[in-house]
């Protein structure tokens, strides 16, 4: 692939300082960049990288424009930066189609314009939007329902009944709508409580690898329309998770909790169950959030609480030494005090 | 499916407190449930959710007798509400016999009355027990031995010489029996220690989604009868885990730990590797048990220690700058008072 | 498998203290060994468990010269151990070739003596290596690269342009290059970033299961030469993770963090993103690294600091309800005091 400066500039609404023919083959990083890359400088505190970069010509936004390389002046960087990256990476896209070796139940309804790839399984009743992608290896249990653009990457498992938006992506695997993990306990054993709810998981939504998102218990477990979910992530049974989170890796979110929209939940933080959270929180990494939560808050710490409180309280605990010191140096003055007064 | 409230009533050993003939044809959550679903009441704090209710009736114990709705009246409505849903939601069981795109070693026994889904690799010398059920893409290695009535979800992997009860559920995703972590350093670089022991998961254990449980170095790791097993949850070689335990999401069990009977581990705790742990133990969420600990013990944080104890020390932490201000001014009195004596 | 002791004596470099000709079938535990197993004594302080062992020879140190079983006597009894292991327990290696049912593109490359099992998918212009090993239900994308002697589990997925070098091995359930969890905000909205760098896993290097591996966003991520990375691990895009680690399962390492050397990584530890961490760095059980760490250190907790710090903090924490009553007490004598001047 290869494109002129000046196109690359018309494609993004940029500015070009430099050679408007100058030739650019590929997208590449600052310090790995050559005279035929294209690369970015998104933070101007990167500046010296930028000015040290091998660059060809260099994205930039306007006070950066006194760089040596040719540039591409705009004022988001960033997004010019995703705008040309699927310019030179379109996604590559199989063939409509269904391989010969897969094996698709004679109810399945499958979009002319999908793909489904070699040793998919597809059972009965599911449906297949169009422009949809199940890789080599999906299995997708009964009544199964995508919508269109859907990509699912190998090694995805779906559990019957699962219902999955538009423009979703399920990397390799991911297991979406098991049985939660809901017992009773009875003379010191337990005993499975059917899992026969389903998992409703909205458009717009991306789940990285090995992630495990539970079925509900009787109604849904639902994943809103927007939010980005990592690697190694847990979500439980009749978890309702808002429209437009961010799920680092690692995060577990426990049975029957209702997270609002537009929270963001960092690696390796957790949510116990049964709690409602509100919108626009933020959990520190490694936080465990064990109560409930109004919105706009930022946590930290197991138990997580305010997170500026939290580190407060790491800078004290640093300190107890010292206080204890002080401590004794006080009481021993008293003992004195209280000496040279007899 | 559909039946009268008395049938239902007759099948959990619950009074009918309504309209005998009502006719039920599904079991919903109390917010959802409409006039021909059942819902239940477990537990009485919900009981405003009842009240509210639009289902046409309720399971619910003996104070909740003057519900508005129809009522199955019974002394435990969580029990009644599993069999109910075991009733409405009978497993879905594939016919039996092995798919035509299976891969089974002639040295493997088959029970007639198991089934083996499509894509499913059988190797040499495993043995498959009556009514078992391994689904489509699951892996068996050589010598696996599986009890009756075990499912298998898509995409489980077995390794050699796991040895698997009865009644046993294993989650898409779930790998048991690969090596376990085991290497000796010399020269500064890492030797692999062969992991040629094995595993063995007794009866009526259920393991979730991508979960891990690894194979002994030399004998067997174990999984107790009845213990349960959530999703992403890692168990070292040469763990034994008692039996009737209940492990949460994102649970780590490291190396050669002995676990004894119904210990609870809530989400994302962990265990240091061999550590000797009594019966009846409850890990908090997030904990880290670092030493060993003996039976009846409730422990949190990390190191791990008395819950209320740790509970208290937050409490304390939170207090930390009071504490400080008030240290302060002992620290001022005793200055003043030093001053005024001389 | 059966050997004389001198045999074995032989292939280890170890003096034989007792019957040469006694015969040895298996390799077993102390605890477990019987008359014609050999058992190994790796640590004095097991010496009991050894003196109580049925095992009919024993792999000892010179101090343990007298033992009353039948003796393999060397300097180093671990190292002797692996020897044995392997001598017992020889890599189960399925003949070369590639199964009918796998689906490998015409443009791929595979070495004569390389091994591709049944359902697995090759895609276009991969290399498989020598006497590398692609198991069952394996997906290797386009232009994946297998050096020598690989060995890939069943359920492994590699994504598209991974490089992999000599002597790896990955288990079942592990996903390698998948995209990372890169995206932009805007007007509330995530938009992702595509991941369009590569993932270079360096030889020698042993994956566990169910672990994810993330591709770079630009250039690649890189797991260096001997590291060894347990079950259910997180490794994110951009991540350079050097040469003979440690890495325990569950940890997680977020996007763009740069780890040195012989850096050892207790169960349940993270990073923060865009980290730079040191050579020779040990981090303990379950402790969140939020800043970067240079070399030769060992932290604990979150956030991370150094170990004994760390650990004198949690005895301080311990005292501290101890500490406010003593702070009380000083309060009331100050108090008295003033009274008394009064």
């Amino acid at each position: 692939m290869m494109f002129r400066l000046a196109d690359l500039a018309a494609h993004v609404g940029a500015e070009v300082a430099g050679q408007p023919d100058r030739r650019i083959v590929a997208v590449r990083s600052l310090d790995a960049a050559g005279p035929e890359d294209l690369s970015f400088l998104v933070n101007i505190k990167h500046r010296r990288r930028a000015e040290n970069s091998g660059a060809g010509a260099i994205v930039a936004p306007p006070e950066a424009r006194d760089l040596p390389q040719d540039l591409l002046i705009c004022a988001d960087p960033e997004v010019a930066m995703v705008d040309l990256l699927e310019l030179f990476h379109p996604s590559p896209s199989p063939e409509s189609g269904v391989h010969s070796t897969a094996i698709v139940d004679d109810s399945a309804v499958i979009a002319d314009s999908a793909y489904v790839g070699p040793f998919a399984v597809v059972e009965a009743g599911s449906v297949i939007g169009a422009d949809s992608i199940v890789h080599a290896h999906v299995h997708l249990g009964s009544r199964v329902r995508l919508g269109e653009r859907v990509v699912l990457h190998p090694h995805v498992t779906i559990y019957a009944d699962t219902e999955i938006g538009d423009d979703v992506a399920v990397h390799s695997g991911s297991v979406l709508g098991a049985d939660g993990h809901g017992y009773i306990q009875r003379d010191g054993r337990y005993r499975k409580i059917p899992q026969v709810g389903r998992l409703v998981v909205e458009s717009d939504v991306e789940i990285g690898a090995n992630s495990a998102v539970d079925r509900a218990t009787l109604e849904r477990t639902r994943i809103g329309r927007g939010t980005k979910i990592d690697n190694l992530v847990q979500i439980g049974h009749n978890v309702d998770l808002g429209e437009d989170g961010m799920v680092c890796s690692g995060v577990g979110i426990a049975g029957s909790t209702t997270i609002g929209h537009s929270v963001v939940m960092a690696g390796h933080s957790g949510f116990s169950d049964h709690l409602q959270i509100g919108d626009r929180v933020t959990v520190g990494a490694k936080s465990g959030v064990l109560q409930d939560l109004g919105s706009d808050q930022m946590v930290g710490g197991t138990p997580a609480i305010d997170y500026s409180k939290w580190r407060r309280q790491w800078v004290m605990v640093g300190r107890l030494e010292e206080m204890n010191r002080r401590l004794r140096a006080v009481e021993k003055k008293l003992l004195d005090l209280e000496g040279s007064e007899h």
